[in-house]
C-alpha cells in the first residue's frame, strides 16, 4: 500500500498528470491573427474545401472513454475516480506512442448511452481507446462502434492485452517446442481480458477444441444450465461456450490435467499448485490478474510451471497491455487507418514476440520489457503494414519508413 | 487575404496548435508504478471516499464545445472545417488563462442530441464552452446545460461578447458624460450576439424602453408579422421584441435619429453614413462585425461618430470577447465555481473598464488591449469574488488572493 501513498503525494504535488501545451511559439498579440482571427478562417474554408487531415491536431488525437464501470481492481467508482487511471494512460499514450490522448469520463453507464457519446464525440478524434467499461456490454459497446464509426476504434481491456499475451504466448511456444494447434489452453477467468485473449489465440492458431474456458461458477460448457441466459445477456461468453471443450472435464482440476498453457485472468489465488503438477511437462503458466496474480511466481515454479509470466513489473515477463497500446495507435494514425481489427493486433504481437527472440529467448525472457523503445516503433510499423495490406489505410508507406516515423515522433514526445 | 494563406502555412508547418503534454516528469519507467498501477489505484481510492478536486487535471480542465453551425463569419461548415478555430480557441484558453481546454467538435446538429452529449461528457471536466452553435437553438442549449449541469457553462459567442461590448459601453458613457439608464441605443442584428448584448446592458442599467433591435427582417417590435413564428422558433428574440420599443419607429433610419449608441453584431456594411449623421450628439459606434465591421472607423468619424469600436485588432478600442473568456474561466475554476451568471460576466466587463479607467480613458483607449495582462488577472478576481457573493463558489478567498493565484497560473503558462 506504499505505492498508493506515493502515488497519491505524487498527485497532490502535481495537481493533474496532463495538461493542454501550445505547439506554436507566441512572439507577439499579432500571432493571433494567424493563429486565430482573421486568418484561422483560411484554414476552415481550406479543411471545408479539402479535408487536409494535418492542419489540425486531431491527425493525432485519440479520446479514452470509460464510464468508470470496471476501473482496475477498483470495480465501479464512476468517472470521477476513475480519472486519475484515464490521465495516467494519457500520459503513457503521450510517453511511449507520442498520441495526444484525451481522457474523457462519461456520465452515463447506459450502453445505448455510450455509443451514442462516443459517436457524437468522434469528429474530434481520430481515434478511439475504450477503457475499463464493464463487460459484457463492452463487447457489444466495441463492436458496434467499430462498425458504425469510420475511425480506429480499440478496446484496451479487450484487444490490448489479448495482444500482449498471445506475444507471450508465441514466444512460450518456441521456447517448449510445442505447436499452437495442438496445445491445450485453460483460461481461468471469462471477462473481457480472457474472452478477447481466447479468440485473439483462436485467430493465431489453437483450436477450441483443445480450450476450455473457465469463470466463477465454474468449466464453461455448451448446455451448462446458464447456457439461455447466457445466450441473452453475454453473447461473446455465450459463443465462446458453444465451441471450447469443457463438455468432458466438469471440474477446474480435472480441466487442468494434462493442459499445456494456463492464462488466468481473474483474481489472487483463483490458480492452484495442483493444477499445475497435473498439467503436461514444460507447463506454461499465465497469471495476469493484477496487482497480484492469481499464483505467485515462486509457487508455480515449484509446482512444475517452466515458463511463468505475469503483469507485474518487479518479475520477469511482464505481460502488460502498455506494451502493445500505444504502438497500435501509433501505427493506425500513421497510416490514418479506418479501423483497427483483431489481425493488426495480431501483426502488432507476432512483431513483439519477434523483438523479443531476436534478442534471445528464454524462461525468464519471453517478452520485451516497456524499457525497450524499439518494440514499440516496430510494432507500429508492423500494425501501420497490416492496416495497408487489409486495404483500411489511407497512406502508403515502407515498414521501414513507419519505423522511421514511429521513431521520431515517439522520440520527440519524450523530450 | 493574406491572413489566409500565412494561418494555412502556419498550420502546416505546427500539425496542429496544441497537445497533450505530461506534467509528471519521468526518471525511469518504474515511475509508472505511481503514474499507473498500481500506485494510481490509490488516488482512485481516495477520490472515491472524499472527491479531492486537485488529485487530476479535471480541476483546470474545460470543454470547448461546438456543432459547427456558425463558424466564424464561415456558417455551418461542420466540425472538421470548425476544428482549427476550437484548437486555436484552446491555445488562446491556455495562453491567455492558463485553462486546459479540450476542443470537441460534435457530429451532431441536433438540439437534443447536442444537450445529451455534453451533458455526458461533462464529468471530465470543470467547465463547458460553448462555442460557434447556431441561433436560436444556442440559446435554449445553453439555458439548459446551465440548468441540468452543477458546473459552469459559458456560450461564448453569447455571454463573451456581450461582456466585451458592456466593457467598451461602461467607458463610453463616462466619456460622454452620459447615463446608462438615458442613453438610446439602436442595436444592428439580432443574433446570438446582440441579444445577448441587450441582455447584460439592460442588466447593467440600460431601459428596454430606450432600446430598438433591428434583424434582417427590419426593426423588431411587438406585433411583427412574424410575431407568432418567433414565440415558437426564436424565443429569446420573441422575448425582446416584446420589450424593446420598437413600435414608433418602423424604418432603422428613424430608429437612428437621436439615437446616442449604436451597436452593430452583423455584416460588413450594415451601419450608414447617415444614420450616425442622424444620431445624437457625442454619437457612439460599435461595428463589431468579424473580420470587416458594419462600418469603417474613417467613415464613422466623419459621420460624426464620437467613439468608434470594433472587433479589429488593427484600430483602437477592440472588443474582442478574448479579453473576457480567459479571465472569467480562470476565475470560476480558483473558486470552485458551480455556474457561470451574467452577474458573473457584468462584474468581470466592470472590472475590465475600471482596468482601462485607471490607466486614463480617451475616445481611443475605452477597453484595455489583448496584450495588458493584468486585465486578465482582475476580471478572474472580479468573477470569483462575485461567484462567493452568489453563494456559487465552494472556495472563498479575497480579491487579492485570486489576483494572485490567476496571476501566477496565466504567468507559467505563458512560458
Amino acid at each position: 500500500m506504499d505505492y498508493y501513498e506515493k502515488a497519491i503525494e505524487l498527485a497532490r504535488a502535481y495537481k493533474g498528470k496532463i495538461g493542454i501545451k501550445p505547439k506554436v511559439r507566441i512572439r507577439s498579440y499579432k500571432d493571433f491573427s494567424l493563429i486565430y482571427t482573421p486568418g484561422v478562417a483560411g484554414v476552415s474554408k481550406l479543411i471545408k474545401e479539402r479535408n487536409e487531415r494535418f492542419l489540425t491536431y486531431k491527425w493525432n488525437s485519440i479520446a479514452i472513454v470509460t464510464d468508470g464501470t470496471r476501473v482496475l481492481g477498483l470495480g465501479d467508482i464512476g468517472p470521477d475516480a476513475a480519472m486519475p487511471v484515464m490521465e495516467g494512460k494519457a500520459l503513457l499514450f503521450k510517453y511511449l506512442g507520442g498520441v495526444d490522448a484525451v481522457p474523457i469520463t462519461l456520465g452515463t453507464k447506459d450502453k445505448e448511452g455510450i455509443v451514442e457519446a462516443v459517436k457524437a464525440i468522434a469528429p474530434s478524434f481520430s481515434g478511439i481507446n475504450l477503457e475499463d467499461i464493464e463487460s459484457p456490454k463492452s463487447f457489444e459497446i466495441l463492436d458496434r462502434l467499430q462498425k458504425e464509426l469510420n475511425m480506429p476504434v480499440w478496446h484496451d481491456d479487450n484487444q490490448g492485452t489479448a495482444a500482449a499475451a498471445l506475444a507471450a504466448f508465441i514466444n512460450a511456444m518456441k521456447l517448449v517446442n510445442k505447436n499452437a494447434s495442438e496445445v491445450k489452453v485453460l483460461f481461468i477467468g471469462a471477462g473481457t481480458a480472457n474472452l478477447s485473449t481466447y479468440r485473439l489465440l483462436k485467430e493465431y492458431g489453437i483450436s477450441p477444441k483443445n480450450a476450455i474456458l473457465v469463470d466463477s461458477k465454474g468449466v464453461l460448457y455448451k448446455g451448462r444450465a446458464d447456457e439461455e441466459e447466457l445466450k441473452q445477456k453475454n453473447p461473446e461468453k455465450y459463443k465462446v461456450m458453444q465451441e471450447t471443450n469443457g463438455e468432458n472435464a466438469r471440474s477446474i482440476e480435472d480441466a487442468a490435467k494434462g493442459a499445456d498453457v494456463i492464462i488466468g485472468a481473474s483474481t489472487q489465488g483463483a490458480i492452484k499448485e495442483d493444477w499445475i503438477r497435473s498439467m503436461n511437462s514444460d507447463a506454461v503458466v499465465f497469471a495476469l490478474a493484477n496487482p497480484e496474480p492469481e499464483i505467485e511466481r515462486k509457487k508455480a515454479l515449484r509446482a512444475g510451471a517452466r515458463i511463468y509470466a505475469s503483469g507485474r513489473s518487479d518479475m520477469p515477463n511482464q505481460v502488460n497491455n502498455s506494451l502493445i497500446f500505444p504502438g497500435v495507435f501509433r501505427g493506425v494514425l500513421d497510416v490514418q487507418a479506418k479501423k483497427i481489427t483483431d489481425k493488426m493486433a495480431i501483426a502488432g504481437a507476432i512483431e513483439l514476440a519477434k523483438c523479443a527472440e531476436e534478442k534471445g529467448l528464454s524462461y525468464d525472457y519471453i517478452i520485451p520489457k516497456m524499457s525497450e523503445s524499439e518494440a514499440y516503433y516496430r510494432l507500429a510499423a508492423a500494425v501501420g503494414i497490416e492496416a495497408q495490406k487489409e486495404g483500411l489505410a489511407e497512406v502508403s508507406a515502407s515498414y521501414d519508413e513507419l519505423y522511421q516515423k514511429a521513431k521520431n515522433i515517439i522520440e520527440s514526445s519524450k523530450k
